[in-house]
């Protein structure tokens, strides 16, 4: 009666024995297979009271109406809390100038901050599983997404400014199991209510590029994918505790000095968490690289860099500061 | 009549002029267009003495030999020192229990070192591009090489043992600039002399998967995937130099104490290594992880884990060692 590996569950179950006991946590449920299969396993496994977040993207019309319903009468079955919003993705997305999939995770990631704050919960729990895992890599990978799009997502992730944590038990957990868990025990669920720009490409990868690879390679890929995301998710770690030892407060400028005895690596990781802090945004990788050429500029060059949105990074006095 | 990129030219200059004026170097040849026209682009940018390294795989029978005169006869012609030695690679590969194309690469490491130690040679310069980053880099990921192999190629890479450092400074070309150049510089060249089995999938990832994968997803991949290696290149210096600092010197045994504090991702190096200099071949990422469980073994249990070859690893009173 339980289709999941054995190491898988075992991880399912560490994860789960990271929250205090009698503390309320929130789990995200859109209505799919997923986050109704991760509800259920909450219910069974996991021994707090549970609030049930439902953010609908306003993409589907009609139909996400009776999704937000029906995981609104799945909570009330389930003995659960149920707190629901409604966000215009598609206009979040044309505002920001940033693709429905990034303003839809932003969206729901506000609503999680909000609600966990104004309730003083500390954990989110959310269904991503190993095919998560592995697409999401392969097209962060693909689509040139840089530094922190190639590492994986972890079991547990803090989210900014002391937010709650990202708590993500399945991720051991095939999409295959999940379908023969979900079959066992009888659960009902939406079809892919997720939001359609990432379904879209998602599917792409799924259906048809995953499979070329395996019949082109003649070998299994996935598995490989997820282990490489497990791996890079685990040194993403570690070079983001090293940045952010080198330069533990950004600010609005940036020492040279303090910066160009770093490793490459580390300067690249420091000058985009800079960007980003100070509001410079779709900053790639290109743009990184040309600011960090600031730090080596020779008397006599250009000590400016163009940025997206018409900013610009100068180098003056042995200062880096944004226009 | 150059037809590179400027900021790629302005990458190969610079690796050019990190080899001390006067100092002799080698430069590997197979005799295909990627190191006929390295070949041509040092003889015109570094003022140095070079010597030509050939290895015959003895996988193309009298193919090969036509090569290797091939190459003799240009090294001759460009006023360099030649150097060639056969290797049987097939019979090294099913030795080692590795394939073709691991040991391939082995056997010109080795030859490379013995070369340079026998004539004191620092730099050994080859011709890896842009292309066969973004193919090594993707073939890696797909067939779960692990951490070493989901970084790219550096444009300068220390052998071990304080072997000769490994030169690309052709890394920002593209194949399709390369063959442009020797076009243009009328250079003759032998088709496809690099060893069978890598071009098999390497013909397979640059002719099919790679358009199909840009096909589906409506834009170019390669270039993610070469900047994607260009980040990971650079954060593998980090991760490995933190690897060092923390165990300095590998021996037969290892202790607990030293690595049960270290990040995950720190103690994945160091046991790597560890396996590796002890001489234990063919692990993967399941037999790291199995290792290193033993960090967190516990009163009762099983302190003994399997490695390829008829090896274990096992603990006992804190302190790991292999049989």
């Amino acid at each position: 009666m339980n289709p999941f590996d054995p190491v898988a569950w075992q991880r399912f179950e560490s994860v789960l024995a990271k929250v205090p006991p009698g503390e309320t946590c929130a789990v995200a449920v859109s209505g799919g297979v997923d986050s109704v299969v991760l509800l259920d396993l909450l219910r069974r496994f996991l021994d707090r009271p549970l609030l049930v977040l439902h953010l609908n993207h306003q993409l589907r019309g009609d139909a996400a109406v009776a999704d937000a319903e029906f995981v609104r009468e799945l909570a009330v079955a389930q003995d659960c809390g149920f707190e629901c919003r409604s966000v215009d993705v598609a206009a979040l997305a044309e505002d920001g100038r940033c693709s429905i999939e990034s303003a839809g995770r932003n969206a729901r990631r506000e609503f999680y901050a909000t609600v966990c704050e104004d309730r003083g919960i500390g954990h989110v729990w959310l269904g991503h599983h190993a095919d998560d895992q592995a697409e999401t890599l392969l097209w962060n990978l693909l689509r040139g997404s840089g530094v922190e799009g190639l590492s994986g997502m972890s079991d547990c992730t803090p989210m900014p400014d002391g937010g709650p944590l990202l708590m993500r038990p399945m991720l051991g957990f095939w999409r295959s199991e999940i379908l023969t868990y979900a079959e066992e025990r009888g659960l009902k669920f939406r079809e892919d209510p997720s939001n359609a720009d990432s379904t879209f490409m998602r599917n792409r990868l799924r259906h048809v590029l995953i499979p070329q690879m395996e019949e082109l390679l003649g070998r299994p890929v996935k598995q490989n994918l997820v282990q490489a995301a497990e791996i890079l998710s685990a040194e993403n770690e570690v070079l983001r505790s090293a940045a952010d030892a080198a330069v533990p407060e950004v600010e609005a400028e940036l020492q040279v000095e303090a910066l160009v005895h770093l490793p490459t690596a580390i300067q690249r990781r420091i000058l985009r968490r800079w960007l980003e802090q100070c509001g410079i945004a779709g900053c790639g990788f290109r743009h990184i690289e040309a600011v960090r050429s600031l730090l080596e500029v020779r008397a006599g060059e250009s000590a400016k860099v163009n940025l997206p949105g018409d900013h610009y990074a100068r180098r003056r006095s042995g200062v880096l500061f944004l226009e």
